[in-house]
């Protein structure tokens, strides 16, 4: 009998196994709470307001809509039932699976802080992104109104927790957005004044990457004018302060790219996690003692031949997908033993500014302009959707030349009034769901 | 001494008097509670996912950037206080002026059947747009779940109410985003098969047209499948289902595109109002009995030299707010008469679909695919930004050749965690704003 895959994540690991079964006409199931691919490793520019969300977002259907074999499941997994085999959806479906591919990915991880997650965002969605724009862009707004200077410096400093790639190039893209793009708008503040703080509890930014590459990240940061906090530990991050080493530093916002753990579905297979709640699996990318369950990309623990954990990087998941798809549609019984993956490690990059980029492959290691562009150049190609490549290219062609974004736009928070149409939330979010003064301010209130 | 002018609102009319006084190097504030100018004409293709919000969105800084006499303003106004000459925005911040300019617009206006509103969005905001885009495709997706039957056709039947130009957009582009971009994209429903009901009261579509042109629209929307019922009030919206004429239909959702009202700042000049809540202006747009105030746009009743009323157009918005900034640019002195305002109709365009269009302008009366490539020139032209322009007319190429859309987000309907950096909002948006069981909603659940 053919047995029910079905994929939980549409991310790069999950999305990759939908398409190799759904290439070989095998029936697959993809479930994801999002009803779009999301390629993560830009989503920095969405946050600093150098691409918008759909340029980087891509419907799960668009991608997967040529495999007529594959189903695609906009839902949100609450439960899984691994003695029943069935998983079960936040609004009661019940999904029976034979095999069952957990691909869920990653979340910011606050070392068990509660309160920094609610005053700190991560940088894991779109919703991340767009919630990062709008504060960062409403807190200069608020500054050019403000007439105390304290308060006026306040507005002005941003501080980034985490020297890895995200905080190094959340830290580069908000010193350009701040230096150049914003420099002729304002009146009352000079918006490249900003400071800009990247706090690191390592000695070096960029730990994966080789120490001639960090000091290089760290030099140009600092020609860039951020200022770089190495063996710094921030011991408390609160809505318009943090403490770090002691000190008190008032700022108006604070930016968490210190650490992600696995997805919390993990938890559910009830077998042993590591630190990161990661799932660990074997050479084959089955969980150990499961042999119904695969785990693959963030989520998982694979130890490479060294015993080393392999990193959470796109590719790795990317890699593993493609492996287990194929095995698995290569695979005539569910009782074969499936081929071992071997990681291919393609190199890493991170963005520390224009024409600023490390990049580090083995021996290899490239800094400046010609890494940057060679990840410019193959981060838009990897893009997903001709369309995309193109739009995206067009807008770094522009921004290169001008400075310029385009995607500054600042969001109302507030919950959407009325109810979605589905029969499983009659009543509207509240308009409540508003902080009572919220008309106070200005890209919240309505004069509805 | 020189008049402090502050001009209210950052639409197609307050942006123009600005860039006249901002170009004569004359001292202005423009106030606005977005920080973005939008490009209202295309805010139905974000609705309908062809076009990304930031788009058809520049930042008002940005569009004034370059223009040092101009002071931009990102706020509420909350109060306007005509004795005193002073505007008290929503955080307590006071604006005095000489002359105020009101550009506020208009808004949804529901006949006051305000539980109407909370459940059919109308279409002024980026946040309306991306709203209706949510739950459309939501709507979809939840249609694709159920195994119901009835259920599956309420969820596949949008019900829009209204038929002049922004009804015939909606219901001609939705029809074209189920019949094309999502054909192949589900496996359990037929999006082709998706119902749309444009509800008009009146005996034609697009009432402001030639009758000639109104029947081409009708008669173009009933082959892109669109049920168009005339001579049809509703009588009731609620959450899943509309009454017209007595009958009761079930919806996923219903649009609003049947009515605006001016913006209601205009009430507190303390003069009269007519039935659509706009302020009577005279010639030279001066709000008549109040000689410090000037209205235009769609919040000012301006009446022709045959004493009709002109339209709630972008052009009409555009061409007072050049022609009040540049009289005001000119005047010597405030007690100085103004120029009269003179309308100039550049004519009047309706899209309702792909290579289906209707202008008129004057006799001329255009219909099909000529006025269709005329509007797509036109209006990529007129977008606010050359990047836009480049960005909007590859998005439209790339549609027209694939029908494809890139802007298919569905965005996670919730109150952001955390504080604003805004001393005027310390608490945070209450998680509780999620209504009790958002969970089962996907698109909203978090498995954080």
């Amino acid at each position: 009998m053919i047995p029910r895959i079905v994929v939980v994540g549409g991310g790069f690991a999950g999305l990759e196994v939908a398409k190799a079964l759904g290439g070989a006409e095998i029936g697959v199931t993809i479930i994801d709470r999002h009803n779009h691919h999301l390629f993560q490793p830009l989503l920095y520019q969405v946050a600093t307001a150098a691409l918008s969300a759909p340029d980087i977002a891509e419907p799960i259907r668009k991608i997967l809509g040529r495999y007529p074999s594959v189903q695609v499941l906009f839902g949100n997994v609450a439960k899984i039932d691994t003695e029943a085999r069935i998983l079960v959806l936040a609004d009661g479906t019940t999904v029976p699976y034979d095999l069952l591919v957990l691909a869920t990915g990653s979340q910011p991880f606050y070392f068990s802080q509660e309160s920094w997650a609610r005053v700190c965002p991560g940088l894991k969605s779109i919703e991340d992104a767009r919630t990062i724009r709008s504060r960062l862009l409403l807190s200069f707004e608020h500054a050019e109104r403000t007439t105390d200077p304290v308060e006026q410096s306040r507005l002005m400093t941003i501080a980034i927790i985490g020297g890895g790639p995200t905080g190094v190039e959340l830290a580069g893209s908000i010193a350009e957005l701040s230096r150049h793009t914003l420099a002729r708008d304002f009146r009352n503040i000079r918006p490249e004044k900003t400071k800009i703080i990247l706090v690191e509890a390592g000695n070096r930014l960029l730990a994966g990457f080789a120490p001639e590459l960090s000091e290089y990240a760290r030099l140009r940061l600092e020609s860039l004018g951020v200022d770089v906090a190495l063996d710094s530990r921030v011991e408390a991050i609160e809505a318009q302060k943090i403490t770090v080493g002691g000190k008190v530093i008032p700022v108006a916002l604070t930016l968490w790219a210190a650490g992600v753990a696995a997805s919390p579905l993990a938890a559910q297979l009830g077998v042993g996690l590591d630190r990161g709640g990661r799932v660990k699996v074997g050479s084959d990318l089955q969980v150990m003692g499961r042999s119904d369950i695969f785990a693959l990309g963030d989520v998982a623990l694979f130890l490479d031949e060294n015993g080393q954990p392999l990193p959470g990087l796109a590719q790795v998941a990317k890699q593993q997908g493609e492996h287990l798809g194929k095995a698995l549609a290569r695979r005539t019984d569910t009782g074969e033993d499936l081929p071992a993956f071997v990681f291919r490690n393609r190199g890493n990059t991170a963005i520390v500014g224009r024409h600023a980029a490390v990049f580090e492959s083995g021996r290899l290691k490239l800094k400046g302009w010609f890494a940057w562009s060679a990840w410019a150049i193959i981060h838009v190609y990897l893009l997903v959707g001709f369309q995309h490549r193109v739009q995206v290219s067009i807008q770094w062609l522009w921004r290169y030349l001008t400075y310029e974004r385009g995607a500054r736009l600042i969001a109302e928070e507030r919950a959407e009034p009325g109810p979605p149409p589905s029969p499983a939330a009659e009543q509207p979010a509240p308009r409540e769901a508003l902080p009572p003064d919220a008309d106070a301010l200005p890209g919240i209130a309505r004069a509805r």
